[in-house]
């Protein structure tokens, strides 16, 4: 059995003319009335996505909160409203609950998300749930399947830190502060998946949640494309030339995953209003179905490799 | 710890103006541009919730969206779509994960509901959420804090068979085909909900969830008012008079749970058109600030008892 099995059994076989996205984006996208609306949810649970050996409650709060943000974000859309399923050890203490609800209303306000909501239930580990609303800016939502041959594809910033992060973390090694911050507190992209919906900038977008190689691999199956990308325009921390990794730089950047930046296309005329808003090209949408990577030395690699499956 | 510190602590400390409604109600209510909004959403566990050896996966699927789809009726709302968590061991088959979905998306097609998405992960144990977004009907929502003294009370239907079907399971007595199909297969008292809301008949509404006792404490609470209840007029199954059951009929009346009726209020001079939809009354709200019983003979019972708490 793989994730994808399970998740077919759970695609409704018909969708009512309301539900403009169901599976297959960052988020789903419904009509109400007058309004168009976006859900994304997301459950995190102890011991399989995050360990409190290296995760304290505080930051894991406020990670639960940014990983279904950065969703919002990849949709050009306003996050509004947010609920919260708990699952929660008796066992634990008051104070471990307070950090954690501190940490995830810290980063929710920052958003000016309000929590609304929730269901609180008895278990044996921690399970959260996290699920926002948002409403799409400007001309979005932005979706996964509108790029074209010839559109240039950008990422917001750096990629790799936070899966470089993870592997020295889980040797028992501390990363340097700014790899540290990049896994425990993401930056989701709010301003940037806004600004872009507003300007009608972006022709597709996703979130880098599991590595580019992979998020780029989906953009392309949803948008019936190729694309070609140069190793040596992608941003990466020069921490990942210095430090003591098991793989080189490109390895974190194209499977590290957990990066939450911002992985979209636009056409070419508008290259000089994208990289206003400091966005960095990477290469560019080309005619066939999977993303190659041109390295240094001109070599091309097919670099469409699934994400790890839980499930196989 | 108790359940309400651990909720007390994941309440946004303000609300913006397009909060109408947060914790405390059976849904959240909200405004997204002219639309207002219905949220709900539960989480049930295996070994907490459910138990495998008496619920099938096809049931458990239905029961899901049953009990979200009655906190949607509780507030006269037509529910729209749905997100599920799903966490599955992978050593489950995938025939337990097909008999699951197919429950669930059978309800919630009954309910004209789209399943919209999600988030699918791997765990120790099955843990689902299922959260579903609606719209009010009419005149609603209809929330639990409308009951005014004079008003009289109502429930929609005979009530203690799933209590009382749980006691029979739990002890591996099979419970005859009614309360079996009560416990397992509820049913979710959407148009009935929603005809009080497009008529504006019912002042204040809640679904039995906990029994009659607590949730009736609950609408007192929200209201602001007492209420005083006959124990001859409230209607339950006559299998609680003939089965060996442990505890008299009142027992799984006030406190069985997981009857998904509604109860609700309604100015007295309306009282034909309640009846007209089938709904029994059962007593009047007074002033004070907490459900009263009255017995065969006349005895006045305090029934503002708490229900279970998981975690104290």
């Amino acid at each position: 059995m793989t994730e994808a099995d399970l998740i077919r059994l759970f695609v409704s076989p018909f969708l009512p003319d309301e539900v403009l996205k169901g599976v297959g984006d960052d988020c789903a996208v419904v009509k109400v009335g007058q309004e168009s609306l976006l859900i994304t949810t997301d459950t995190m649970l102890e011991g399989i996505h995050f360990d409190l050996g290296y995760f304290d409650p505080y930051h894991l709060g406020r990670k639960l909160a940014a990983v279904n943000l950065s969703d919002i974000a990849a949709m050009g859309g306003r996050p509004l409203f947010a609920t919260l399923n708990l699952e929660w050890p008796p066992s634990r203490g008051l104070k471990e609950a307070r950090d954690l609800s501190s940490g995830l209303l810290s980063r929710l306000s920052e958003a000016e998300v309000a929590l609304v909501g929730g269901d609180t239930v008895k278990a044996p580990r921690i399970g959260l749930t996290l699920t926002i609303i948002g409403r799409p800016e400007g001309q979005g939502p932005i979706y996964r399947q509108g790029a074209r041959p010839g559109d240039i594809i950008y990422v917001s910033g750096p990629l790799g830190a936070s899966g470089a992060a993870l592997e020295l973390l889980r040797k028992g090694i501390r990363p340097p502060e700014p790899l540290l911050r990049a896994h425990l507190d993401p930056q989701p992209e709010l301003n940037l998946g806004q600004q872009l919906a507003r300007d009608g900038l972006a022709t597709a977008m996703i979130d880098i949640s599991d590595g580019l190689g992979i998020d780029l691999f989906r953009l392309c199956q949803a948008s019936g494309v190729g694309a070609e990308i140069h190793a040596s325009f992608i941003p990466y921390p020069e921490e990942l030339d210095l430090l003591p990794l098991e793989n080189p730089p490109l390895f974190y950047i194209l499977a590290g995953g957990e990066d939450y930046r911002l992985l979209f296309t636009a056409k070419e005329e508008r290259g000089a209003e994208v990289q206003g808003l400091g966005a960095y090209p990477i290469g560019r949408i080309v005619s066939g179905d999977h993303p190659v990577l041109i390295d240094e030395k001109g070599r091309r690699r097919n670099i469409s490799f699934a994400g790890y499956d839980h499930f196989r």
